[in-house]
């Protein structure tokens, strides 16, 4: 469904959906992306200080997205965003966690000097099965707003 | 070489060398992480405000991880990152942008608490060939401490 930026309030909060990562995928972007030894190996990730095997924060931030385009992002009226204000992994991400996702909009305006367009700012929150957070953003994303 | 944060200091900056992303990598990418019609298809981004075909923002992130772990981190000393305060895409990423990268160290300091361990707080930031940011981000990564 096409959404504009005033189907979004302040408050509204949108569930994401489940994502499971598994070991052999931790290890295949840690490979290609983020080759620490606690993203990389079972055995080196278990004499650091993570005591095992944790997910790149990065791979984490890619779950998430992920979810935001299955669940979220409405493609033909999202124009993308100009960044993120925070993103933090207070909780490693193991294998087989159980991620659930969700999103709080903060705040959505139209632009005074551009109305055919406007911003939904929104925190978005990634928790594991002991409902840790274990990832959490903040954001703007430019959008259309309806057609008058 | 191993380092520890006694060797970063205030005003540091390290070059971070350069990477080209080819249109190939960025429609892949998108594909399988970013599918916003201007990062997949040469097309539909030409109809966007975009113009024409941009990297996601993710990607570019990640072009910057990767030189990160070619000419930074220090594998056996950093313990991985909380996470980071600010991250901006100001310009966008096309195929073929020659991208440079830098840091710069704005504080390192021996935890008071646990003095093996340290923490230092950078900014990074990707140029293109007019030297115009394309990304820049502040983080803190936690490290080891040089052996008393």
């Amino acid at each position: 469904m096409k959404k504009y930026v005033e189907d979004y309030h302040t408050g509204d909060i949108f569930e994401l959906g489940e994502y499971i990562p598994r070991k052999k995928e931790i290890i295949d972007f840690a490979k290609k992306y983020d080759p620490f030894p606690f993203h990389l190996d079972e055995l080196e990730a278990e004499k650091t200080i993570f005591k095992g095997l944790i997910s790149s924060g990065w791979m984490t931030a890619l779950i998430w997205l992920g979810m935001m385009h299955k669940e979220f992002w409405s493609h033909e009226t999202t124009m993308g965003s100009p960044g993120h204000e925070e993103m933090v992994w207070p909780i490693p991400v193991r294998p087989d966690d159980v991620l659930k996702g969700k999103v709080e909009i903060l705040e959505s305006r139209i632009s005074k000097s551009k109305p055919e367009i406007g911003f939904v700012r929104y925190q978005a929150i990634l928790q594991n099965q002991k409902k840790e957070d274990v990832f959490r953003t903040t954001s703007t994303i430019i959008m259309k707003s309806r057609p008058k």
